[in-house]
Parts: structure tokens; C-alpha cells; sequence
């Protein structure tokens, strides 16, 4: 496995610290993290245990299983191999002489089953949600995370190329997926999209062709697409690709755990002009929201924009899904998982910062006929912003 | 979207009835259903929403997101559009006369926040786990669900045919898996592989090659590869194929929402006579257990006597993981959800009943070496068992 993947301990060390901070202001003593991706972020590892972050001191880690690659993997300095989550509060107790009074979990993603078994030998008084804590810091990229993010990229703009070769008419949306998918994992594509919430599936085939564009769904999204049966109701089905339909291709990248989210519109041959009309005002508005994109503008504000925008170019009725099934949402951020904190979406007013992600999607939904739009990965700079995504904005006709 | 998808109503009826049965030996007024998956299984659509199932009369289906799709898919009578899940209370109120003192919850997926907040409006004295139950009922499975899985084996079995076809040295894991998927996908295969624990990811690159089939891991099975990266140690990497070399290949297969778990053994050319005999002591343990798998033997005897067999064979050493780390199961029930109750596993005393579907995966691990085994998946017979696999038992020389 390349070097280069392996977490550097100053990112640790730092990622820590600014998650302690956090957690002295809200009064946590400690956080006992288990969920897979957490556990990577903070220490580097992604083997099955459990990481104990106090609120003041080093960090220890606890392995289930498997210690000799953790070990290898996270450069954290203590890593302990246990049998059982049982030993955890003895252990706590020998390193640090107590146990923390107020715990913190992953409320988010720890199921009430999980919780349960945790409370029933943890030995604490009071368990608190520490899951906002842990995406607050997450949501902060450091230039290594973008770096990383950047080689996702790089990966995504080649694949992007690879669909306007191999796309055909004929091919169905589910075989076209595979294809896609095929040649990213060739050139190192992690494979598995990861989606925090437990009722959202992370899939890679969402691929909408012609009139499948315009079917809302079950997704809180602009459109679902057909699915392959009422069992998995959304993304690619068996519709085949026809000349001159407009296909939304939205495909995730994934390169040591760091994901790019984007969307770009095919056609084969060419696209009706109502529907390249969409994708023009797509762009316009994914321009216009990154034109203002900088440090202190409201979460709000952009998504204000982005409506305001759709509105005056004539959109409204489309613009992020159809009236009555519309999205307030217009990006979301985006890094270890699909789908991070924070959101581009009605009525927030955390201001952007430097550091934070998103994935920029304004969608335009025709019922029952198409869907248009575009997706793009950015990054807020100290001064405005920066385009992590290389995948050219323009509608690829093929 | 063919419309034998559509689950039947007297399916759901037959279902809601079982687990109705359940409910008043538990003392459980209603139940609570949000997950997808449950969701599909009594309802018959996935759509966004909940299912309120009380202990005695018809069940009432709320949907949040789409009502359209939701009324086509399901059977069932009370189906009513929300734009809240806080509306749910009211609307029982309105239908039932009354809420319920004990309501039942997915508690083994439900995380604690989503609880928290069930619990904030619902109006309910006292909470109980319903996963149990829902397991439970998911566990016997009708002739209809049966006739699916059979389907998704056909598939399957085009899928390993192809493999045999298709496999080159020098393709990576990767590479391959993405090509098997391609060619599934384009026969129907649903794509998303669905795993229940909010810790397991569900993914069909599971291609373990030479070596890196001798490569223990965070997962819960005898090998875990390579991966990709740190952030993904486990499934297919980046290495390629060599002739000569056993190679095993976990694949799952799903049409229609039934998960098909079916493992092989492959070699470019022929394969080394230690491995090949690794294989063949597979492939006798797993015909072994399959011999006496039949109503009234209990899950932790079959374990036992795959135990034994393996030890005779002389691969005690190997067999389910090296020492120190094997697994203590040799099978999985299986429907759905790539891994449903119950478990082939070390002391379980529940005896096997008729309409039980099982993932029997006898495997071996010599580490640092390769893996071998073999998966297959069959159903529990008023009087034996069936093979619902139809991949031939044997290991592809291709």
C-alpha cells in the first residue's frame, strides 16, 4: 500500500486538539468513538475497536481486532489489543486513574442496541451526544485532507473523460455504471461511497437517462431515478441510453477514503435544446454560487442565491425538484463521507470558513420528462474559493 | 419495472400475521418500523417513511417521500401521505382510538439520536426492541421468497460462468470485481449489497488473491485482503492475478431486494496441489453439513460437526481463521440482508426449521499464504435441505 496513505501523526495530533478544545467548552470529559470513520479520522486506522479521547491528554486505542495493522497504520502512541469492549472501562481506569464523570457517544449512528450494551459495563454517570463535536471538527479540512482530496479528484476528471469514450446507445443506466466503475477501480477508485445517515445508502450508480431524470423518489434529492425494483427504488435501472436524451451521470471518487461527489450532463449525438437550456442555467447558477463563495457569507445566504438565481432565469418551478417534492438543500460538505456537515441550505447562518468542503449541486427537475444540472467539490480559501473538482463544467456531448 | 417485483398481499398478510403472533406472546401493543429494508418486507415498498403494525388489526403505512410510488408498490389498504413524522401520533390517534402503552422499535439500527427524537413527540409510556420479533419473522421464509432468491441464484450463477470466461493474470482484484459487477448489473443485478450492522459494510469486491488471501483484517471472516487504502483494509486491492495462484471470489448477487452470497475458488491455468487440497477439504466439510442440515438439528450442532470435519481432515489449524483469530460461525442466514438470522455459529441452540435460508461458507486461512473455501446458499426443507446456489460445486480452472 503507497506511502503516501498513511495518515500523518502531525494530522492526528492536530484533529485531536482542535476536537478537545471543543470538547472543554461543552463540558465533556471524554469520547469513546467506535464508528469506522471516526475512528480513521482520529487515529489513522480503520481496524475494528474503540479510540477513548479525553478531554485533556493523549488519546489510547483500543483494538478488537485486527493489532497488527493498526499498529502499522495509525501513529498514535497508545494502542492497546483487547478481546472484549468489556475491558475498556478497566483499562481507562489503569491509564488514567478514573473514569470520565460525563461520556460522550456517537448518538448519530450509535444504535439504541449498541448504547444499551455500552451503558451496561461502562461503569459513567452521564453519556452525552458527542457526534456534533466530532463532524464539527471533521468539517474543517486541513491542506493535507485537500491534498488528498485534490488526488480524488484527479482520479474523478479521468473517469468523467473515460464515460464521453465509452458512452453508446443501447447501454442500459446499470450497465453504464458498472463500466464507470470499472475503470475507476482499475486506476485505484476505493469502491465503497460512505453515507453516515443509517436510513441513506452510498451508491455510485446514480445515472438518470431522459425521462428516468424526471422521477422524484424516495431520495432527498431533486430526482431518484427508476431503481432496479420497489426493493432499491432509486438510481440507475435497465432503461437503455437513446441518442439526443439528456443522461445526468453523478458519480462518486474515492481515493483512500476521501470522496469527490459530481455531476456532469451527456447526450449522445446532441441534446434538445430545452434541456441543454437547463444545463446552461444549471451552470450559471453553480458559477454564480462560487463567485460568492468566501469566508463569513452565510450557509443561507448561498442557498438564497442559488434560488434567487433559478428564479430569474426562469427555473423556479424546477429548480431542485419539482413543486411539493423540492430539496433545501443546494450542497452539502463532503470529505471521509459522501454527505458532511455542513449543508448549503435554507436558513442556516453558520458562515463559511476556510477549510470547509462542499459538493455544489444545483439540480433542476422536469417531471416525468428529464432532469439537468451539475455538481462540483470546492474548497472555502482564506479569500473565497478554490474548485477541487477538474471534471470540465460544461455539458459533454459525446 | 416487471410486475412480478410486486410483493404479493397475501404475502404481507401472511408476514404481519407471524409477527403479530410474536408481539402479543411479548406483550407489545405496536411496532414502529422506519428501516428500508423492514419497511420493504411489511409494506412492499421502500419509500421514505414508517409502518405502524399494532398487535391486533391492519397496519397503517405513513409516507414521507414519494406517495406516488408508495401506493403502486404496496398492498396494503392504509396508506397515508406526511410531511412529518411528527404527524404519526395524531394520525394513530385518529385511526386506532389510542396510542400504545409498549411500542415496539428497531433498536438494533435505530441510532440513539433518531430515538431521542421518536421520543420527544410520539407520546408513548414505555419503549421496547421489536428487532427481535422483526428478525425473527424474517427468518422463515414463504415459497414467494424462495422463487426470488432461486432468481437471484440464476443470475448468480450467468455472473460465475462469466468469471470463468473472463479472468486474465495480470487484471487486478479491483479490475475484475468491477467487471463481474458490470456484467451483473447488466443481467439485473440490484447492485447494493445490504448489510444490517451499522459497524458492516456491505460490498461485492470481496477477491482475495494468492497472498492476499492469507491476510486476517478488521472483519468478522475468516480473511479480510488487502483493500485499498488504510481507510478501506479490507476486499479487493490493487493486485493482479498471477497463474497458478488460488484465487477465491465472494460474490453477492441481488435481484429485487434477495441477496444471493456465493464464494468460489479459481485458478489461471491449474493450482498449486496444497491449495487444491485446502479446496477440496472445503468443499467436503460444506457437503458434510449440508447432508445434515435438516429441521430439529440446532445451528450449534452443524457448527460442531464442521469443526470436527475440518479437524479430521487435518486443517484445525486454518479452518474459519488462523489461531487467534477465527471466526466462531460457519453460516448466515440470509434474505434481504446479505446477513440475517440466524447464525451456523459455536453453542446455538436454536434447532433448524423449514423456510430457513443459509450462506454456508466453510473457509480456510493460511496466512500470509491464500485463503480457501467455498459459499453456498441453501433452504431448510420440511425434510432435509435444497441448494438454492446453482454455481456448480466445484473450483474453476479457467
Amino acid at each position: 500500500m503507497p506511502e503516501d496513505f498513511k495518515v500523518p501523526s502531525n494530522e492526528i495530533t492536530g484533529r485531536t486538539q482542535r476536537l478537545q478544545k471543543k470538547m472543554r467548552v461543552n463540558n465533556m470529559d471524554g469520547l469513546l468513538i467506535v464508528q469506522r470513520v471516526d475512528l480513521f479520522y482520529f487515529s489513522g486506522t480503520a481496524q475494528n475497536g474503540a479510540l477513548y479521547i479525553p478531554m485533556d491528554g493523549d488519546p489510547v486505542l483500543f483494538v478488537l481486532k485486527y493489532m497488527p495493522r493498526a499498529i502499522v497504520e495509525s501513529p498514535l502512541q497508545n494502542i492497546i489489543e483487547i478481546k472484549s469492549m468489556k475491558e475498556i472501562p478497566g483499562l481507562m481506569v489503569d491509564h488514567f486513574g478514573l473514569l470520565p464523570e460525563k461520556l460522550g457517544l456517537e448518538f448519530d449512528v450509535l444504535p439504541v442496541k449498541d448504547f444499551h450494551f455500552y451503558q451496561s459495563f461502562m461503569g459513567v454517570r452521564d453519556y452525552m451526544d458527542g457526534s456534533r463535536l466530532i463532524m464539527e471538527t471533521r468539517m474543517i479540512k486541513s491542506d493535507w485532507e485537500i491534498d488528498q482530496m485534490d488526488k480524488s479528484a484527479e482520479l474523478g476528471q479521468k473517469t468523467f473523460e473515460y464515460m464521453c469514450s465509452a458512452i453508446r446507445s443501447g447501454i442500459t443506466e446499470m450497465e453504464f455504471s458498472g463500466m464507470c466503475e470499472t475503470f475507476a477501480r482499475k486506476m485505484g477508485h476505493g469502491a465503497g461511497l460512505r453515507i453516515r445517515n443509517f436510513q441513506t445508502e452510498g451508491y455510485a450508480w446514480h445515472i438518470l437517462s431522459g425521462k428516468n431524470g424526471g422521477i422524484v423518489g424516495l431520495l432527498d434529492a431533486p430526482a431518484s431515478g427508476m431503481g432496479t425494483s420497489p426493493a432499491f427504488p432509486c438510481g440507475a435501472g435497465s432503461k437503455r441510453f437513446c441518442e439526443h436524451e439528456p443522461i445526468m451521470i453523478d458519480f462518486g471518487t474515492v481515493l483512500n477514503g476521501y470522496h469527490i461527489d459530481e455531476t456532469r450532463m451527456f447526450a449522445i449525438g446532441s441534446m434538445p435544446d430545452k434541456a441543454m437550456k437547463a444545463c446552461d442555467a444549471s451552470i450559471a447558477i453553480h458559477d454564480m454560487v462560487l463567485e460568492n463563495a468566501k469566508p463569513g457569507v452565510t450557509l443561507g445566504e448561498l442557498f438564497q442565491l442559488a434560488v434567487l438565481k433559478a428564479d430569474a432565469l426562469g427555473y423556479a418551478e424546477q429548480f431542485l425538484g419539482p413543486t411539493g417534492y423540492k430539496v433545501t438543500f443546494v450542497g452539502h460538505g463532503i470529505g471521509l463521507e459522501l454527505v458532511e456537515y455542513p449543508f448549503i441550505a435554507k436558513n442556516r447562518d453558520m458562515p463559511l470558513e476556510p477549510g470547509m468542503t462542499f459538493a455544489l449541486e444545483p439540480k433542476m427537475v422536469f417531471e416525468d420528462e428529464f432532469a439537468a444540472g451539475i455538481e462540483s467539490v470546492f474548497q472555502v480559501t482564506e479569500t473565497g474559493h478554490r474548485l477541487i473538482s477538474k471534471v470540465p463544467v460544461k455539458v459533454f456531448i459525446c
